[in-house]
């Protein structure tokens, strides 16, 4: 696996991150020494074209070729004919080395388009979801609306999607109260802000928005906003807001104007049919769509400074950048689809008025066809990251429900779910894959300590995650061992009062896991190249020009790995992070190899190579 | 690997062809008695839905379930969802069985789009280059123009591209000389005529047009293919024309207009540069690129009935659609992408004057954005057929160069090329594969002789190309086993008056394997069931209501192969095609399987289940 064909779009192998139209791009391949004659192919207007590469370093058992494409399409495909000694042709895609002819479909990409913030990549993104992070001492004065069933802190969260108490179960939590404990979310090592909504509502989850124009009162409002994303700023951090282009709630200020007047602007921004109903979000009525195709909405909504879209990027809100719930629906509708050009919208409204703005599309299927050109940057990669994690990681008796499927979470080897994240990364592209989020739950999902059911196994989860390509995102209390079957069920209190309950190892895990991915700049940029894969084991080299690392995740005990040092491109390696006590995770080497240790149990290491 | 679980877009596996938007589809899948439970997946608007299956027949070894989804979107992807009675999840898509989690790209599609015609999918396509196929009694009579370089029949082909004699050495065959020999191409079994450009130009390929206003006086003019398209059209038979949308040649009436007169408005039809320079195609400056987003010259080329597109779809020529070349490059230039656009604009033209008009795109590299939509309806399919056939028949010793790589052909096992053709089958969608062209070879590469270089192994190839899904094409001459190493020299002329050069074995199986296609619904319209496949062997199963074909190719000797009789849905088998001798092909059964008996060299024989 160490010694396979290997190349990515990190700057070990590609010269240009982004070049311009008519550019060349210098890419790099590695390969072994059996390995007689390296070939690019790309398309240019969508035929064929070969490059040749010439050998850089012809000694030894590693060798590095180069060849050059023109950057002559916005968006150029790419891959690798790799011919041996023997004769023998293999490609090599972005899924990995096929030794058969394979569609374009998982060929490296590069494009010309400005690439997202380079904070949005180094991130550690830490998610609240505002009812239920913390009460401020103001959160006691406040009048409890109608709509709202007040919750005691403490109380069991309803949680069933029939139950109608899910929605209006009300904690208080509210935006000072995000600004008293940023201190924890520091030690948690995370650097962005992300909120759910905040919008006024008629729900905790705030997601049926009944105006885009401030924020809830009951979170303390625009100027509780104003404060936390101050305070998140001078600590050097980012605030990012989280936005709903598919739909409003029917309660939104233009809904009831559409709804109350048939001849009204408004009326356009819907999709009203001729006898009074309209369109929404999986047929829920309370949720209707919004059309995209309306100019006035558009207008209003998506374009220009003073659009939503616009307006919080400003201040009083400052933020960073939006993420996008329900992106992939946006625009979408039957015979309809415009939603690239709405996500171009998004993303050039953000950047119009903020150049280092990000914009993540929320998707939790299959997001390929929709990132890493000129619109949303990059998405919530559960389908490349998440899923095959929690695959790997399920504990037998596990009572999480699966995400979208109808069936319960499968249990997976290691091969199986490092083909799923090769050919998800291959489909997502370089760029979009490092700055799309690893997600190991969110307010949608169960908790990750519910799949795994162990502190051993959801330090194992947190190291991929801090790991493998892409920015962590954390659901606020995860790192404290929260659980949760469900999305709904997940959305816990945090449990700041009973710091016993706490799981302090995995607090710690994350907290070091932070630093680390901060000093070690292979984690946040470094190429991905897979080192050791078996039923129970993911090792992978992260490798960058600054210096690269090895990681090593085991699900059980397993016996010691002896890795090539030549193919690993190093003469031994550091310790730097082990989830196992007393050092026994540490490496020696032995006969040109690196020998990772046995383990006699779940384990997570970090070497330095 | 016959016990897998099943499905296509067959008449056994889905119910409608092509529903409405709003219509149910009801989907069918056929899996072992291993599975407990299966359901369909597919997105609406991008999100993705399951939709349970039911079980039709609960007894026996095979299971078929069913399950319908809304065609909510034009153009729906879907898969199934396979649960074991272990609890083992399998993915079923396009492409094939997968234990892992695999994005979207292999899906399986249907659209609202209306079909390509019926006769275009039951078609065997016989391509005719008409400088050298036949010359009629006229032929002597002509005057040969100055750019020609007058060659006797029998003469060499000049064939490198360096050589200037390759484009203009002139053998004369001329559309009479057509019409001479249709009852050859009786005896072939094709019923389909498609020739290679017919119009004016000043070279022997003529691609290079002068104008596409009339039919070269050296073919015989207007007269001439209004004769060949009437006989061909009182056979019953079908003609196809070949048009070039991506550039004209510099000789071009349009582009002597422009190059002349920078005011005129063909200068908009092409893309001059300030300096007078214009784009071209891979910058041969004989063939200036179109630009298709000049209004005029869409208006002029490819909008309506009386634009290039739509004239010869009426008389005199009457041709029954187009192949298009260089489709895939098509309204493809640097940042502009209307290559979509542009092939909606031909299959609009042209089925608004001939409902059932035809229009194949050539692609000689990956089509899958391309087709089955609602523009091109198909494409030639060198990827997905032509260069896995092979690179698994190919001669150690082969003369033959490679088509589009700037290596050899590479040897591959069966399941090496059973995985390229079910990944291409996959992306290219169950419509599209249907009607694209399976190719041996064209007037664009080594004829399939060179590459196998025996007559047994070149009847293997024609029998893969009669019997996997799609139209198979004949470059004329393939028949009667002429050779070429590369494209250029495949042009050679056909040997009427010399028939003791013919390979009348291989003859006789196309004219056998047409008869066999004609007969059996199953090899034009039936589902694709791999059913034994190793090294030396490409076994599978052409299924239909009307009845199911089981073929079995050999590359080599190899031993008997026994066959589940229940997952073949048989109790016996009837030979009825066999390219070797005595009738040691049929089958026999035993004990429940159907036994294929060993071979002892090259073989391929088709049996009725």
């Amino acid at each position: 696996m160490l010694t396979d064909p290997h190349h990515d779009g990190s700057p070990l192998y590609r010269a240009q991150e982004t070049p311009a139209l008519g550019d060349g791009v210098v890419l790099r391949c590695r390969t072994s020494a059996d390995v007689a004659e390296v070939w690019i192919r790309t398309t240019q207007d969508a035929e064929p074209t070969f490059h040749p590469c010439v050998l850089r370093e012809p000694d030894g058992d590693v060798r590095w070729w180069e060849g050059e494409i023109p950057q002559h399409n916005p968006v150029m495909h790419y891959r690798f004919l790799v011919v041996e000694r023997t004769g023998a042709q293999r490609w090599l895609t972005g899924a990995g080395v096929h030794d058969h002819d394979v569609p374009d479909t998982f060929d490296f990409k590069v494009s010309v388009y400005a690439p997202p913030p380079d904070w949005g990549r180094d991130a550690v993104v830490y998610q609240i979801f505002p009812d239920r992070f913390a009460r401020s001492a103001a959160a006691d004065h406040r009048p409890v609306p109608d709509w709202a069933l007040p919750a005691g802190w403490d109380d069991p969260i309803h949680f069933e999607r029939s139950d109608p108490r899910t929605a209006s179960q009300f904690f208080g939590g509210d935006l000072d109260g995000v600004v008293d404990h940023l201190d924890h979310i520091a030690e948690v090592g995370a650097d962005v802000v992300y909120t759910t909504p905040v919008f006024p509502a008629e729900s905790n989850h705030r997601y049926n928005a009944s105006t885009f124009d401030e924020v809830d009162p009951l979170l303390g409002g625009d100027d509780a906003y104003e404060r936390l994303s101050t305070a998140v700023h001078a600590r050097g951090w980012r605030i990012l807001g989280d936005l709903t282009t598919n739909h409003t709630g029917d309660t939104h200020e233009w809904f009831e104007a559409a709804a109350a007047d048939a001849s009204s602007p408004q009326r356009g921004y819907y999709y009203f049919r001729t006898d009074g109903t309209y369109e929404s979000w999986l047929g829920f009525t309370s949720l209707p769509k919004i059309n995209h195709a309306n100019p006035a909405l558009r207008a209003a909504f998506v374009e220009g400074p003073d659009s939503i879209v616009g307006r919080w990027l400003r201040p009083p809100y400052d933020v960073d950048g939006w993420r996008i719930d329900v992106a992939n629906m946006t625009g979408r509708m039957r015979e309809l689809d415009i939603n690239h050009d709405v996500a171009r919208g998004v993303r050039r409204t953000a950047t119009a008025l903020r150049p280092d703005a990000l914009v993540i599309g929320e998707h939790n299927h299959d997001a390929s066809e929709d990132v890493d050109v000129d619109g949303w940057h990059a998405t919530m990669n559960y389908s490349g990251f998440s899923w095959p994690v929690w695959e790997w990681l399920r504990a037998d008796d596990s009572p999480a429900r699966s995400f979208g499927t109808p069936v319960p979470i499968p249990q997976r080897t290691g091969p199986q779910v490092v083909s799923s994240m090769r050919w998800w990364a291959g489909r997502l592209g370089w760029q979009a894959h490092q700055w799309s989020w690893n997600i190991l739950g969110s307010h949608d999902s169960a908790r990750i300590r519910t799949v795994v059911g162990s502190s051993a196994l959801h330090q194992v989860a947190a190291g991929l995650q801090f790991t493998l390509p892409g920015v962590p995102m954390i659901f606020a209390g995860d790192e404290l061992g929260l659980e949760g079957i469900v999305g709904e069920d997940s959305r816990r209190t945090m449990p700041w009062h009973r710091p016993e309950t706490w799981d302090h190892d995995t607090l710690d895990s994350y907290s070091a896991l932070a630093r680390l991915r901060r000093e070690q700049v292979a984690l946040r940029r470094g190429g991905l190249r897979w080192a050791h894969v078996d039923d129970d084991t993911l090792a992978f080299v992260r490798e960058h020009p600054e210096g690269s690392v090895l990681v090593c995740a085991r699900r059980a005990a397993g016996p010691a790995i002896r890795l090539p040092l030549a193919a690993l491109g190093t003469t031994g390696a550091r310790l730097l992070f082990s989830t196992t006590e007393g050092g026994e995770q540490s490496s020696t080497t032995e006969g040109g190899e690196l020998v990772l240790p046995a383990s006699d149990g779940p384990s997570f290491a970090v070497h330095r190579l």
